[in-house]
């Protein structure tokens, strides 16, 4: 028999009754230091947690907790804290705290991810905490990038790059690199920059070449001349379009004046993207106004999802209101109460399924807003054959149920057109959408839900009031 | 007045008559290449198209006609066309075409990718494929490589790496990699590895330390000794920890010997996520049984929306048999029937919400699937208070309508309460997937709905039944 090896690390599924008590409800012991106001202890405990027990154990606090424990240490500390826990959680904090400890804690972040957490911070407190910064030349920097756009080349690139004049040699750059290995070595480099005199870029190096090529040779004829580079003001489509092309590792930013302003990594690019599918995935759900965890107050939280809600409930009301319309059928043939949720939920979730893939597809890039005509046919097709299927099985079921071939014939038509009619719109709507610069995560859902209830209302009963005295 | 400039690149949203009409619809050729048997302008074409015209073009054509093309072209074109394609496509072209033309594509591409689709094709098809590699030892890496996870370490990684013995000097390894400077090329070398004699993982070099070193110095004494590595075995949760922990670039892989087998880098880890939330968004709006784009077979695509929406029937059908039971409570107050619906789709929206929620907090490791009371207790008065601003929003708009204060509160009840159950379970059911090792992205959706329509639907009847005489 194999004996299973004891675990080099404590099973996160395990049971809440662990031999390590302190993994278990790691926020017990910070709320300890907090309490005795222990700054090296709370410190030295932050340490040695991994990222998913500090972002857990920060999680239990209330806000204000979490901000003193952030004030409490030093601003090294605090700064390593603030890059592992949720974005919005880190920006909630540095609202919170004094103005000087965010410049400190800012100061001690890389630039890219301070300015991040700027952007995401109420103008004036973003303001007051650029005022604090001791660095002159850094806080004019970051409010310069608070300004691009978060998923923009701007906001995306690292200013930390490694560029050197025409002039060089292989020799003197890799001189230059030895001397300062210990600024260079925060940097990854894999690319080194050529500009001209002015700021210009003119070409890449590979460190590759650099290390193949004799120390004498002039730098210009090993780089890589004209290299691709994208506009600082390039969106996020068009970085998606760029690092789509080639497996770029990363690639110059460059102004309006062709200016080398910074560098923008795959890396950066992929996390981007990541963040906008998890945002789109909050939006479909009717998470709106940001992202929630469990930890925010919990009035914020009501207010949030209420936005997204009471807007709901008035849709609901006006699909609703079909039924109400056709009152005196519904009386004579009650019946028909039990399809009417049956008929408008299956329409809805036959739109759903379309609507998945026109966003699957634009993502793909395979079909572009205009192509209407193309969806109509490729759903339209789908949508008869799905509504043929279905109606048959819920038609056969409710003729069944009430012995009556009319009833049956009823449900069947009205739910086959309602699926012909909602994979139709699920389709069409985010294309229309994304003509529209409306984000179809957003409106999707409620604009196909209410139009599908609507009209699965409107033919259920409309059908049955023109057969109706072979219903009763 | 200032001038708009003249856009450098086609607008991809631009008017269809543009001016390059072979951009808008670059199928047309390509079609007409596959007519004529041109594979030499069926190439040149391609490699004209960027990636998104290539994925365009292809999905307009049949799956005939692509792999046609494919079998067209030579090897390394047909390659890089796969590369570009989404997985789903590259798959279903591989499997069409004949085992000895996939097999020469499949030599064309990174290892990686090859896996990847060989994995993705029926078995006997990817066996057949394998069998025609010339290179016997190419065939048995990519067979065990196939046997991985595909998001696992062992189906993430790469097995292009540089790794030299223990007994190198920098100048060795700077030797080696200039003189096979073509085959390094294409790996992005940042890091080099040194192993023992059985080829056992000792250490890690950063090319930056080699570059900054004396030739005469040993490897050992400028390597990182005792690396961080993966296990080949290690799952995407394991991965994902790892890399969350530190900004890892790549690590090496090694297996249970600690031999080293390969490297997986952190833009492969993003990309899986990617992948994953892609493939869970799709999962969430009823695409099961793999992604579908409109260029597959209908019959297809009609039988796999089906396999989802055939059981939401039956789901639907189960949640208004309670209307059913209560149809004399309905034909005595047909009001009743216009807010049924609301107040199911108003508590699914509700409840939508509670899961996102604990869909996000579970990936970010806020939260462990055992820690049911904090939900409890946090979904729990947010249901309370939203509950009660909607029931009494509802509750009104009933009342005021049909001039009766028990129908308001009955709306308006049923409607609170059902809110706050709906947030309860949309809050928990994630949880309790995710401990029963379900897909919680698939499962919760049906679950939450069917719940809380019957629900919905309970609490409406039931509650009109008990003031029935103030109804009517």
């Amino acid at each position: 028999m194999t004996e299973t090896p004891a675990p080099l690390a404590p099973d996160p599924e395990s049971e809440t009754n662990s031999t390590e008590p302190e993994l278990e409800r790691p926020w017990e012991p910070l709320a300890k230091c907090l309490e005795s106001k222990d700054a090296k202890a709370a410190a030295g405990f932050l340490e040695d947690l991994n990222s998913e027990d500090q972002r857990r154990a920060m999680s239990r606090l209330s806000s204000e907790e979490q901000a003193q424990i952030v004030a409490l240490v030093e601003p090294e500390v605090a700064a390593d804290l603030l890059e592992h826990l949720p974005e919005v959680q880190a920006v909630d904090i540095l609202e919170v705290i004094a103005p000087e400890s965010g410049a400190d804690i800012v100061e001690a972040l890389p630039e890219d991810t301070g300015a991040d957490l700027l952007r995401g911070m109420d103008e004036a407190e973003s303001e007051a905490l650029l005022a604090e910064l001791d660095d002159i030349d850094e806080a004019e920097n970051l409010r310069v990038r608070t300004e691009y756009e978060a998923d923009s080349a701007g906001g995306l690139m690292t200013e930390s790059f490694a560029a050197f004049p025409e002039t060089a040699t292989v020799g003197d750059v890799l001189g230059e690199l030895s001397h300062n290995a210990e600024m260079y070595g925060d940097m990854d480099v894999q690319y080194v920059y050529v500009i001209n005199d002015s700021g210009i870029l003119r070409g890449v190096l590979r460190l590759r070449d650099l290390v193949l090529t004799r120390r004498a040779v002039p730098v210009v004829e090993i780089m890589i001349a004209d290299p691709v580079a994208v506009q600082v003001s390039d969106d996020f489509e068009a970085l998606l379009r760029t690092f789509d092309e080639k497996a770029y590792v990363g690639l110059p930013v460059v102004d309006e004046s062709c200016l080398l302003v910074g560098v923008v990594t795959r890396q950066a690019v992929d996390e981007a993207t990541a963040d906008q599918q998890t945002e789109d995935y909050l939006l479909t759900s009717g998470i709106v106004g940001g992202e929630e965890l469990r930890s925010m107050p919990m009035l914020l939280r009501c207010r949030r999802r209420l936005a997204w809600l009471a807007p709901n409930i008035l849709l609901n009301i006006v699909a609703a209101s079909v039924i109400a319309m056709y009152e005196d059928t519904l009386q004579a043939v009650i019946a028909l109460a039990v399809f009417l949720p049956i008929v408008s939920d299956m329409s809805g979730c036959s739109g759903n399924q379309a609507v998945a893939v026109s966003m699957r597809e634009l993502t793909l890039g395979l079909i572009r807003p205009g192509e209407y005509l193309r969806v109509i046919w490729k759903e339209g097709i789908l949508g008869l054959m799905n509504g043929i299927v279905l109606g048959t099985l819920l038609g056969t079921i409710a003729g069944i149920w009430k012995d009556n071939v009319y009833l049956g014939l009823v449900i069947g038509s009205a739910l086959a057109l309602n699926t012909i009619l909602s994979v139709l719109l699920g389709g069409l709507v985010p294309l229309l959408l994304k003509k529209l610069k409306v984000d179809p995560a957003l409106a999707s859902g409620p604009i196909l839900t209410t139009c599908t209830d609507m009209c699965g209302f409107f033919l259920v009963l409309n059908l049955a009031s023109l057969v109706l005295t072979k219903l009763t």
